[in-house]
């Protein structure tokens, strides 16, 4: 398609070369977004020589990963697990990810990925990015202190705990200065990134919103339409484009084309996130995956959640509740209507305010009774349901055994009175993690099956490790994996 | 883009017209597909006076509907729900629908579609679809003789009951001779709308795979490129092209990025149902939506299912038995892991052996005890769990209620012994519900939100009324209510 006539600022139709007047920026690889895929890109492609402009939407670099809690998803014998005294390989750490990395997970990925997991955390190292030799055990969302190593999906917990040998993977960027808040172990991970990127010679130019990608006659991509305080500009990249613009969680229409369970509950995302890299490729025919699956935070803390025992609106339970708590977000979110109550006894509660979650994270049950029926009634529950589920839990807690979920034995204790519910229907969000359809070098695919020439994609903008399932440090993981890839890829293309 | 090169045969790159040096063949509109979405359409484009041209892949008219069971979703006061003494309104269906067609599904289009739907029905009979004016009542996957009307989506089931007035909405082609198998319910929809279509001179051209869409250089699709015997061809379309020629079920690559769910269990669909149309418009830029979506039969007759309990992996009872068993099916696969297990006592399986359901579409018992416990154990469900599911349903079923999931009180009986168990774990297949993004007038979006001009489309192809949620003769339903419009707004485009 040629296309030259005016575009409102939301059409992504492709434009060809030919209607270009000027080139206003140029560079051999031109990478959109400056988040932890970018970052990563910008970094390879410089080291391979390349001259290298990283355009980026917001004032300053950073992206969600500087907002996350910078966990990255590694494994398989790193440098940090084998400090901390965990032993891993990579088919373990592939065992594991391909079971809970959901159906629909890319196996060749997941190999991919797990093969190269070790030399990556040594080359987030040898960027800067600091990680102290120290294991922070659950219950928790993430470290409370500055420890570098965590479980982060369910590893030690049923079912996976039967399916690999357990070790941590989360691997935490050491912050300064966490209790003051000064900074954020995404941050953390993000400045050194930035800092080398910059070091090597990558240039960056902010506030430029990407519009529509660029194309000669012949398909290969070679630049941008972008706008910049209102005034359009055309970027030209001799070798390649990197789109790294993360998710569509903040695009409501394709939330609601694609992953509408998680319509008007975004979480752990930025605004930015509106889906316009994916939608520039699409206009150019490119292909999708994984668009229906998300991540899912459930809004209550682990400290609590491990003390409980977790019910759906059949007063059944459902889900280990010591197991990571992105998967009971999914299976409650998915499985269970968005419909869940945690049942939690007075001592436990206490356990739990007493634990080194701050009391803020901690919740007050919403219903209080002295008996189990009774509170079976004031929820709302089918009569003699969570009497049944309780008795039955309670008889094998006793023996510290739980034959239907295998929740460990640590955390079984039977559930006595007073007894608690806190409500947890509706108490979910997360964010989106398909996209683009791309090789394990980063190109991104045309739905004809060919990678579309000049054009490469990392981060949330692809459908990455994950497909229904996750584990925390994936996002930041795969982003900063195959955003080098994508670096590397676009700095050898054809000029 | 402009690409002349030669193509792979998997190829759905954009041609440009300038390339074509011969029209091989040439129509007002063009029509890729003759099954229920193409047929509608040719009626339609050759009544507002267009020369059409249907194109189809197999040796003969029919696709996918010809061997369905011809089960029509309409509804909103048809005459035949009229006949049969049923009240419904155009509010009450899509009220019904809006909740059954799940997270997601399209309220605009379920209120254009039920506002349509008696106008829908009449013209169907107008065209010689005959029906019968007689209801079948449940339980059955579909009518047993030649009735016309029967509860096709849960309408009088749990939770839909309490939303919506039941009223059944699948209309069922009367069969010349069902109990032989000479015909199907879908073959008597197909043979009168294909005999409408050809009275109204519409020309059909058999064995011939459409292969990548033609496009000028406005961006215009003017044409298919299409193979017949080995023998490349270029057919131009002077109003427009219609794509109709079904899902993506038989895809696996796609299945695999879009519904992996589903993957390696089609069923109700057809091998050529390999998703080109949707890649084809793709490679134009074309979005799409509900890829997750997708229908899915369970194998057990319902004649069985309503007489037991249907348990989970954890020996949990989760969705009232005697609902649309498609529903059931989704749930299962889905929300349990593709593991249920059918309870059901020796009576209970004697009462559904003589029902009318054929001998060979009943099944016997996996495994049978004298009592729960011992099932219990043979089965390998946790201990106690099926016993305290059994002790619970039999404590409401004595009294004639289902406090738990509402299955209405006629299917209701204490569960005695000897009792059984089917094993229903992996018993699930269906096909793809989602495709092309479509206006209400069925042309085909762009991702910039605008319709491409001169591309329509229709059927499973597209997507529909169907989000996550499915009721029988939705997909025929919205596949010749689109196509219609399709039809007509091909024949109406600017030539």
């Amino acid at each position: 398609m040629t296309m030259t006539r005016q575009m409102p600022e939301a059409d992504v139709t492709p434009v060809q070369a030919s209607s270009i007047t000027r080139w206003d920026h140029e560079a051999d690889v031109v990478i959109a977004g400056y988040g932890v895929a970018g970052a990563a890109a910008a970094v390879e492609a410089a080291r391979s020589g390349a001259d290298v402009l990283v355009v980026e939407r917001t004032g300053s670099w950073g992206g969600a990963a500087a907002m996350a809690g910078g966990f990255i998803y590694l494994g398989g014998g790193t440098g940090l697990q084998k400090a901390c005294g965990f032993d891993d390989s990579v088919d373990n750490m592939a065992a594991f990810l391909n079971v809970a990395m959901g159906p629909g997970a890319d196996a060749a990925r997941i190999a991919d990925y797990c093969a190269g997991s070790v030399a990556h955390f040594d080359w987030l190292v040898s960027c800067g990015v600091p990680f102290k030799a120290e294991f922070f055990s659950e219950p928790g969302w993430e470290p409370m202190g500055d420890q570098g190593l965590m479980y982060s999906g369910g590893e030690n917990a049923y079912p996976f705990n039967t399916i690999a040998t357990p070790a941590p993977r989360g691997h935490v960027p050491q912050m300064s200065n966490k209790k003051q808040g000064e900074a954020s172990a995404g941050y953390m991970l993000m400045k050194p990134l930035v800092e080398t990127a910059t070091a090597a010679g990558a240039r960056a130019l902010y506030d430029v919103r990407v519009q529509s990608l660029i194309v000669d006659p012949d398909g290969r991509v070679v630049g941008m339409r972008a706008r910049q305080y209102g005034t359009e500009m055309a970027i030209r990249a001799r070798r390649g484009i990197v789109l790294a613009t993360g998710s569509f969680a903040y695009n409501d229409a394709m939330v609601a084309r694609y992953a509408p369970r998680i319509a008007g509950r975004p979480a752990a995302s930025i605004e930015q996130h509106d889906g316009q890299a994916i939608r520039m490729a699409q206009a150019l025919g490119a292909d999708l995956a994984h668009m229906d699956a998300t991540e899912v935070a459930i809004f209550i803390d682990p400290q609590q959640l491990m003390r409980g025992i977790l019910v759906n609106g059949r007063g059944q339970r459902y889900v280990a509740e010591d197991t990571y708590p992105g998967r009971i977000g999914q299976l409650t979110l998915y499985h269970q209507d968005n419909t869940a109550y945690l049942i939690i006894d007075n001592d436990a509660q206490e356990e739990a305010m007493d634990s080194w979650s701050p009391k803020f994270m901690l919740r007050q049950p919403t219903w209080v009774a002295d008996n189990v029926a009774d509170l079976e009634r004031d929820i709302g529950l089918a009569p003699g349901s969570l009497q049944a589920t309780v008795a039955a839990y309670n008889e094998g807690a006793a023996r510290g055994e739980d034959p239907l979920l295998h929740k460990k034995t640590e955390w079984l204790r039977p559930i006595g009175s007073p007894i608690g519910a806190i409500d947890l229907r509706e108490n979910t969000g997360g964010f989106t993690l398909g996209g683009l359809h791309t090789t394990l070098n980063a190109e991104v695919l045309h739905v004809n099956g060919e990678p579309i020439p000049g054009l490469f994609a990392a981060g949330r903008s692809t459908a990455g490790l994950a497909a229904w399932g996750y584990a925390s440090g994936v996002s930041l993981g795969d982003g900063s994996f195959y955003g080098r890839r994508a670096g590397r890829a676009a700095a050898s293309a054809r000029a």
